[in-house]
């Protein structure tokens, strides 16, 4: 307890030393929005489930503004799926879309053939999935890369689930 | 009436005709964050603000996740600007300040001196403001650029409290 | 009147205040280029359309130099259509076609197949289209994301042509 | 025993159930490289020191390949930190040094003025520090972002070290 109110009050004198670059925090993010918390929960869930599959992934996760939440990268799963993790889930987000759906209306011929070329590159292959509250809405979005297209959106679509 | 009701079948019967794709209106937005009426009246307090100090200007508003929400650009005001004025309103939304405040300690020697590489590029000099709602809560920012950077700062910060 | 030549005298005043950065409106626009005006209708014109359709698009202008003259989200739109919406605007005047006409030669085996991965992400399905004024000059695109190529496509064809 | 039995059973089926992009867990990791526990752990110690500090941070881990490792943003934290932390991580291991000690030269007139325009971008005040090992060994770093550059500093400071 007195810690705590030492933390405090030690938390408000530093925030006063620091003129022009102060914390807002209240400001910082909007009510219903992706809380830290739930990213914590959705990346472990992932991260079992991964190795209960034997498999190593790297695990992004967005909030509902598409800006990154949480990033886990297990030993040994590719370097490369670093970025991928992080597109699908922005993809995810971006189309409130599991990638995969959208990959099938992106291939030659498809509706959106080649909007990969957008947002600073896109992926649209399994394995985003976007994060709903228990009311429904679209809160973030979760993107799964290390394993095949099948384990990538079935971790992914799982974990997003382990909010609810 | 009716011509809402029929609206409402009409987009209903849309929706459903376009599998894979469809839209999640209730899921794209959260509440509270920036909402397009607002952008409006935002920008139109911008472009009047600018009209009365004889000058043209780029206006650009973001919403609480920092993503582009509005865009104008008054009749032979700097081609350059487009980019100055969303890196301006991105730059305030992302750390929650006035960039001409941040441009205080980017400076060289300053505590956070070429921070502007980061983020794809920042702007920190005054025209990027934070929009607020009657509660204080940070839902947005807009950025400005035409003017001279006082200018660019008033218009901006006038036209982000149109909405109170 | 007055208040119109304060205005005036006040802007010149202020034109000559700001030494090293001053405005030359006069050259910053070519005669015949779209206007601020002319960009607000095609906006409205494509609101009110996608509206009547219910569904939430964005909504990209272009002026002759290919440049952002203007830019709107609808509430709940997508985010990832943002940057879409205005590749789409920004393609169509690059090659002075709709996008979904470029997109047929730019498939696999096609005269000018990925040409996407040129100035900086192109996007070739439908939904940009040239605005061309009276005489059919273009001076200007529009681009629209948010609905089914089709309705994209359809909105952005009407709302150039609402200037005519 | 036996669900870990069964796990590596089942997880060795998977493996060879993917043709063309199987994992090679084994060496997709240096032995002596940052490990996904003592990612966890350092994460955690910079999460615990900000909440005493009582401010909120993004906090990014990098392995001995400068590659994202793990990610924290917590709830209310700049947006525009999720990069500022990365690059600082990334500075870190590219330079293995401090970025705040980096940043002495890179002022104007400095040996390495400017060296922020590589890499993609790098971040050269306080808050990057790398991770060593009990050996002295370098391998990663840590990017803090959120609060002061001394705090941002200290937090990387010590969480570094969590792992000794």
């Amino acid at each position: 307890m007195k810690a705590t109110l030492f933390t405090c009050i030690l938390g408000f004198w530093l925030l006063l030393a620091v003129p022009g670059f102060g914390q807002d925090t209240l400001s910082g993010q909007l009510p219903g929005d992706l809380t830290a918390v739930q990213a914590k929960t959705i990346i472990s869930a992932a991260e079992q489930h991964a190795m209960q599959l034997g498999i190593t992934v790297n695990i992004a996760i967005v909030d509902a503004g598409a800006n990154l939440k949480g990033f886990f990268r297990m030993d040994g799963s590719y370097l490369g799926s670093i970025d991928v993790a992080i597109k699908k889930a922005k993809t995810a987000r971006y189309f409130n879309a599991a990638t995969g759906d959208l990959g099938k209306i992106t291939q030659p011929g498809g509706d959106i053939y080649n909007i990969e070329h957008s947002n600073g590159g896109l992926i649209t292959f399994p394995g985003g999935v976007p994060i709903k509250n228990a009311d429904g809405v679209i809160i973030g979005a979760i993107g799964i890369s290390g394993g095949s297209i099948e384990q990538d959106e079935q971790i992914a679509a799982a974990a997003a689930k382990s909010i609810l």
